[in-house]
């Protein structure tokens, strides 16, 4: 008796793993794209879910952005069903034309996602991200300038959403792809130099390996996880931190948030920025810092300006925001 | 009356800004290579200290590692006394045969520095790195898939050493240097391939800056301000950590370090095992991971081996270490 060839197995471990906390009876559901990474994903989870006691479906998403691709889904959905998984679903949905043509897409993507599993009652949707999707995502974060949470990139584990190949290199996924006997669909998208992560992929990262050395994918994702055990633990401290700091109502305590850290100050101050109607993706560092020296450099200041209509002021020793 | 050319006013800025906290009389002492960076930062201190109460000196360290090096070294210290900075020295140093070359010139030139500065008393020491070092050093230890306080990279004020032009970009301070008058010798070592800081600066930015658009030495300065900050703030609560699992002699408590936040927990253990005797850089990941499965997935596992001959192991519901 011979096991499945060393990549096939390294997938099937992965997927057995990351299913090992859902219950006898659950359903999970594949994001599927047609791929090779989503492909080999659906496999292993139609060959390894049953042994686990877990029954398991796919989804696929027609994004409708190139001619064909109607057929294109509804070939994919036929070998999610030959795979034995079940339910199957085949969904179109419409991409925006706001936003870059990579997000509009993935937030198409996510709601049809959501749907489906709402409809189905999943316990959890597996995506086919890769180790090396994981150190594209660090590096195009990194050139934001980002803070820790941004650069521990994607969540093993997020709601129900798992990502079970997220520690395999693409290069091991693909592999078990073609002995899985799957001659995989290429997204032209994924080479299409206007799109910021196929540069990524086919430019930044391989100067990165020159320089560097190899094994830059590796550590980047290495270094995504520490910053995710970093950034759990610093938001743990600052919710805390804010309700020592809060009186509702009436602002933040300047004395509880100088005693603080700077780390925690910001995102303590950061937080309550937002939940006083700041939009996130428009609060910058810089707003923040303003608002730091309301605690740390007061010398009478004047109130500070923040996206949304909000201004942040220093009055009677607490920080209060006003809408 | 006009005033100085806008990059040396801001050099100068940047100069004044890091002295602030000196005392009236105290002796600053640039280190300076010859290279643009730290002439400008020579001159520009030359100019701000004695305005600020303060005596300026200068060190240049000759490594000994090319032909003409003392030579090169003199002229440096008398363009140093140039300038009026007082004490000036120019220190030879042997680089040792062993680390990679970068390593070991560095090790020397800060025994040397060291040594300068205590013998005149310096309360501080001034080093010419830009914000594009500081991106360049970021890149480097990404590559090895460190956390944050190693990405946290070069700190503006650590000890008595200063950078003050640690938030200038490179191009600054070289027109900055130009506009003082200098003809700087550029160091061959900087467009040397064989020195990965070379490859990272001539390569990997410029490939990034081309794929993921300019800005991104500033992104990684940014990221490596704000990772700094987290790492304090860790670091802190892992010391108060630490003190509450800790009995003298006894080892660590896996109870407290159970509640712990996998990042809190994983810097208590490895803080302990340096603490034990394991020499610091050879203390991985991978070791601290086998510590925390200890407490995390305890199943009466034997002890882990650490390097420098030390092991971990749980123990009666502690950890403990031994030599």
């Amino acid at each position: 008796m011979t096991g499945p060839p060393p990549a096939v197995a390294a997938v099937r471990v992965a997927v057995r793993r990351a299913l090992a906390d859902l219950e006898a009876g659950d359903l999970v559901l594949v994001a599927c794209s047609g791929g090779p990474d989503s492909l080999a994903l659906a496999a292993a989870t139609a060959f390894v879910a049953p042994r686990a006691g877990l029954r398991a479906g796919g989804v696929t998403v027609d994004h409708g952005l190139q001619p064909g691709s109607a057929e294109r889904a509804a070939q994919v959905a036929a070998t999610l069903r030959g795979l034995g998984l079940d339910p199957v679903e085949d969904v179109a949905v419409t991409v925006a034309a706001r936003g870059g043509p990579e997000g509009a897409a993935r937030t198409a993507r996510y709601a049809a996602l959501e749907t489906a599993a709402d409809r189905h009652r999943a316990a959890a949707v597996l995506l086919g991200h890769t180790r090396d999707d994981q150190a594209e995502t660090v590096l195009l974060r990194l050139a934001r300038g980002s803070g820790a949470r941004s650069l521990a990139g994607m969540a093993p584990s997020s709601g129900r959403y798992l990502r079970p190949l997220l520690e395999l290199d693409r290069a091991t996924v693909h592999t078990a792809a073609t002995e899985m006997g799957f001659r995989p669909w290429i997204d032209p998208h994924n080479s299409d130099p206007s799109y910021a992560r196929s540069r990524v992929r086919h430019d930044a990262l391989p100067a990165l390996e020159r320089t560097l050395g190899p094994g830059i994918a590796a550590a980047l994702a290495r270094t995504a996880s520490l910053l995710r055990d970093d950034a759990d633990a610093l938001d743990s401290w600052a919710e805390q931190a804010a309700r020592d700091a809060e009186a509702p109502g009436e602002g933040l305590d300047v004395k509880v948030l100088a005693d603080l850290p700077r780390a925690i100050r910001t995102r303590v101050l950061r937080r309550a920025a937002i939940a006083a109607g700041c939009p996130a993706g428009a609060l910058t560092a810089g707003h923040v810092a303003g608002l730091e020296r309301l605690v740390t450099r007061w010398r009478g200041q004047a109130h500070v300006d923040l996206p949304g209509g909000v201004a942040g002021r220093r009055v009677e020793g607490r920080i209060r925001f006003h809408g």
